[in-house]
């Protein structure tokens, strides 16, 4: 089948996706108050989806909406709404993982302190509910509600997925197994990234299609071991980009991972991959406080990563999983006929590209 | 008429539909996991809601249910549900505030630390709107969507009202006038304490009555004055509380609020009625950060506050709002012809109640 999509082209349509998506949620989100102090919750609520990011979640929505013969309007306010959830979970990640940086700014907390900003990432997530409740008018309620139930489900595999990473960290955990990262990351990650967005497109672009509940229903289920596997590689190549990507590109610290002390598949290979005395060191500059850290302490540890392959291991189960959803991708469009769809190549493209990327 | 409520039974009803509510969370809400770290993301979730408390605002949804005519069983999801509102709201404002105590046991960041915390009252708050979203099957879409509304719109208001205070210390701001703090509690307390769980209730109250929704739009829309007068009341008598009540029967910390350097009425009061002197050092006192601050400062400024005549003042503010709120759910009453409904003795006495009570 002839390629539709070239990589420039696909980078041309993520950030023309993510700039309708900035536009409208910008137009949701509240603007002037003429209290001063709610005027700065507005700046803060607005703080984050001003600052660009990729739009990967948005656009994969509005994506599978169109594969599935669904109109890129139902899923318009669906996306943003996804947008919306990256930002405000994000407001809250930044300040229980103690991040300064977020897509190349200070993060919110680093310019408004703790409490406003939990206050703010609470506002946000409110609007996001709030936003998702407009569908309503535009979908009718049985779909709107469809919709709802998937950002639940979403939700609450996010934070336990987050729970497990923050409790290693806190508990100083290092007994973590490969099959504890990869749920961790499932939860944390996948979900939001790839499992839901899919399904929330699949959702809204079915609306009045022909296919039976029955061919729905599968297609949400089959949805879920192909957005595990996307997801994992997308967190994986994540994790490997802080270590090497350049900073201005990455938009966060370089070597965060290792100054935050995280359970990346790199770590955990690493130190099952060196000796009682090499472990020991490790571990004990890991769990220094973040800021007793050098970099050259840093730079030693992901010396050793590379040196024992923990790098080259974490790429190709990486890459595994992406061929593996791929795969899935590829047989789930085969049986529901949805290869001949225009937007087949390009989610193909997008899925490729997550776990490609150089930033 | 004939009272048919007395102030013995209304505690006892608090306390019998307290019990039920917490039946219904802490049945929704999940308790085992085989994953460790999950289980005690599980456990977190199920602390606040598992303290007690007094029930106020889902007891108040479930009256106002009644008084209309509506059945009880309707509206027992929504006020689970906004029980569940104050619980993961307490959690990130005892956060924000600092607090190190609650219902009498030490607050969830001190016994987990603030990130899981931040995270535990993310998946708190994101369980409140799974319980919503259960409203569907019994009572159906269009009614399930206008109490989605309405709890996004108390959200709103409260995240506003929380910025508000925030603000006010973080910029170390001490010109409040009445005016904004009368703006920032109606925002922060009246409305999830007092006017959304009555608009909840109307609104399930009146599904299958005959009111038109003329009348019922009437309504709802007069509730914002009326819990705006008694929500500010509740406050004002629950900062009143915070000074002057036992510590074992409050189940927090007394004269918490001048340490932690709260703008109550009280606050406002003594800095606008004291010399130039008593100021400078009142203020000086309060800004020391929560730890430097001795009990005997926290005591002086209590003993001026006495002298100077700010809790008097603030109880008088506080009984005129209570009056005002009152005659209007008269009028309300009188108007809609609901006097003679077997919930109109109760909700008066409990309207009483907020104001009165002595912890």
């Amino acid at each position: 089948m002839e390629q539709e999509v070239s990589p420039e082209s696909l980078l041309e349509l993520l950030t023309r996706n993510k700039k309708e998506l900035d536009a409208i949620a910008l137009r949701f989100l509240p603007q002037a108050s003429p209290n001063k102090e709610i005027s700065t919750l507005y700046e803060m609520m607005r703080d984050y989806p001003s600052r660009g990011g990729k739009g990967f979640r948005g656009s994969l929505c509005l994506l599978w909406c169109e594969l599935c013969g669904g109109q890129r309007e139902d899923a318009l306010v669906a996306a943003t709404a996804l947008e919306l959830f990256q930002n405000w979970i994000l407001i809250h990640d930044d300040i229980e993982d103690e991040s300064d940086l977020r897509r190349g700014h200070p993060a919110l907390h680093r310019k408004y302190g703790v409490p406003l900003s939990i206050n703010a990432g609470d506002a946000l997530h409110g609007k996001m509910w709030e936003l998702l409740l407009s569908n309503q008018k535009k979908l009718g309620e049985a779909i709107s509600f469809q919709v709802l139930r998937e950002f639940s489900s979403m939700l609450n595999e996010t934070t336990e997925g987050q729970q497990m990473e923050l409790s290693w960290t806190v508990s100083k955990n290092w007994e973590i197994t490969e099959s504890d990262y990869l749920l961790m990351v499932t939860k944390k990650s996948a979900w939001y990234t790839c499992i839901s967005p899919a399904r929330i497109g699949v959702i809204l672009g079915t609306i009045s299609t022909e296919s039976t509940n029955e061919d729905r229903r599968r297609i949400l289920e089959r949805l879920i071991q192909m957005g595990t596997d996307m997801g994992i590689a997308f967190q994986i190549v994540d994790d490997i980009l802080n270590l090497t990507a350049s900073e201005e590109r990455y938009g966060k610290e370089i070597l965060g991972d290792i100054f935050e002390g995280k359970r990346t598949l790199m770590m955990i290979h690493l130190l099952s991959n060196c000796n009682a005395e090499e472990r020991r060191k490790i571990i004990s500059t890991l769990s220094k406080p973040r800021q007793e850290k050098t970099v050259q302490e840093a730079k030693r540890i992901f010396e050793l990563m590379k040196k024992k392959g923990a790098v080259d291991y974490a790429s190709n189960v990486a890459r595994k999983h992406a061929q593996s959803g791929l795969a899935l991708y590829d047989s789930i469009c085969r049986e529901c006929g949805l290869r001949s769809a225009k937007s087949y190549d390009t989610i193909r493209l997008l899925l490729e590209y997550l776990v490609k990327r150089d930033y």
